[in-house]
């Protein structure tokens, strides 16, 4: 079995032989072929949209995808929330010393796959290799930039006036469950899988059919309920969501009541908060509802002006209690 | 002593306090405070260029510098490297659990300080934090993308032809022997110091005297010895360079000497390789001797058309051997 060493990390022949074997092999366009310390893109005609995330997943290879798809559209979709049409990335790899090469390879394939799904192209790289030891099997950087075309609104926390309606693309807590499934052996024999996927076809759907849109966050670390609270700390406005709407899976759903999980918590990265005008909340609701990453789309609630700054949830039984951002640790290592 | 627990990489309260206590106070402008899945730069009016590094070097502290120094000078030297102007750059964050928070704050202290030398914004961020062993203190990635002013002529190594002049900003090795003295407690009693600094001056100042660089590239990992092989391998074209003008200072070269190895495959983090039509090499040399951080530039060899595609070292004693790219391991971790 091959494997990683020190010297494919070292900058020399090693490294070179990886680079032209196996990174050029799945990533090939004139960008990267250029073989320069930094890649020279065209000029871009409009306002940029950049993000960056470092990927430390464990396990590498999950239900529904692996470590390379995830690190693809973690960061797509980031670029995507700013109404951004993303156009380049770059990876950064951070290896452990004797990972075996095949393993490599499936996680750049995967990589090479997502990104020409999502038509952007890999523009530079970097590969680091550690000790046995200094990290955990593989580390991935994945930064990209996007274009914002130039009749696109600005969309932020600071838009969302009272009123607004709060619209989430489908289930929760798949990916977090998923994860934490396969890496503790907790033996569910369920067929939860992680919900990881390209959001920008859904999001060029919505942005396409409406002009109201105030708000696009995906709700990955920390879950709705973070996601939700950032929101409302950057819009000065509070929110209430209706227990009775919030979409959990069976099974993911029975997973969290046994480990005393809350969904709402529990990350997702295949799926798109929404906050609207709610004029137009059912138009855009019915346009995300014919995608297929969003056809269990659904209203959750509304932005309310109470002067006081909260994520309310209404129970099933009739009552009302506030949402903080979570304390501790959640999930580790789950992006 | 504050440290650094898995609960600072959740997502929650935790990580948006570190946010907002650290990140927020030193990387303070107005793209990084949109608060954004990803941050809206303004329109770029000129070809970009981007690139990409992660940093893992060991130890994270050394003589002249230190791992944020280090992650801002290096993405920003490989932009310069294309002819650019760097504008905005990303930072992603792998924390180990137990890290003193003191230490973290030191690190994005000197990220800052940087940055703020090279005039260039941190515009987005990312952290996460391994358990305990999982990582080796702290990895960072850093992106970059710059603007290509419009009467920039295209650098690569397909640029070069016979007689083109080999210059390199100055002494070899100091960064690679900095690391290892320090790391490997070899007891060198000597101030080597890491030559880690910025060149988007330099780079300007040759870029502004001179319209006839061909490649700039700066020799880092696998040192001068790798570079010059690949822009060999990109132009097909031998090189030649003569050993009594390579230089080394004193205490780096009695240190290769103990331990068997070639100042010419060792990294370096402030120099720069200029490879510049023979008719304007003295001009270039002389505007870099200008600059602090070129003074001890010198003229090392030149591009010889002999149809091997070799780089040529003309010995001390009037031999000639080929030096190929290293094999091996050479030293890890130096970035």
């Amino acid at each position: 079995m091959e494997i990683i060493t020190l010297s494919h990390g070292s900058g020399g022949k090693a490294t070179n032989k990886l680079i032209d074997n196996l990174f050029y092999k799945y990533f090939n366009n004139e960008f990267l072929l250029q073989k320069n310390d930094s890649s020279v893109l065209p000029v871009i005609n409009g306002k940029i949209a950049m993000s960056t995330d470092s990927f430390v997943i464990n396990p590498i290879f999950f239900e529904g995808g692996d470590i390379g798809k995830l690190a693809v559209c973690g960061t797509i979709n980031d670029i995507c929330m700013s109404g951004a049409k993303p156009l380049y990335i770059s990876v950064g790899f951070i290896i452990e010393e004797g990972l075996p090469i095949s393993e490599l390879e499936k996680v750049v394939q995967s990589i090479a796959k997502t990104a020409n799904e999502a038509g952007v192209e890999i523009v530079t790289g970097d590969t680091k290799v550690v000790e046995k030891g200094s990290c955990d099997k593989i580390y991935i950087n994945t930064t990209g930039i996007g274009i914002i075309e130039k009749n696109r609104a600005y969309l932020g926390g600071d838009k969302v006036k009272n009123g607004d309606k709060i619209i989430i693309s489908g289930t929760l807590g798949d990916h977090g469950m998923c994860i934490m499934n396969k890496r503790e052996n907790l033996g569910f024999k369920t067929s939860i899988k992680s919900d990881c996927c390209l959001l920008n076809k859904l999001i060029e759907d919505i942005l396409s059919a409406s002009n109201n849109v105030k708000v696009l966050r995906d709700p990955t670390r920390g879950g709705l309920a973070t996601t939700l609270n950032e929101i409302i700390e950057h819009s000065n406005i509070s929110m209430e969501i209706a227990e009775e709407f919030i979409p959990v899976k069976p099974e993911v759903d029975a997973m969290c009541e046994i480990l005393g999980l809350d969904p709402l918590f529990i990350a997702n990265e295949g799926k798109v908060v929404v906050i609207v005008d709610k004029n137009d909340a059912d138009n855009v609701l019915n346009i995300m509802r014919q995608n297929p990453v969003g056809k269990d789309s659904v209203l959750l609630g509304e932005a309310i002006n109470d002067g006081k700054n909260k994520l309310y949830l209404k129970t099933k039984i009739g009552g009302r209690r506030i949402i903080n951002m979570p304390e501790g640790e959640i999930l580790v290592r789950i992006c």
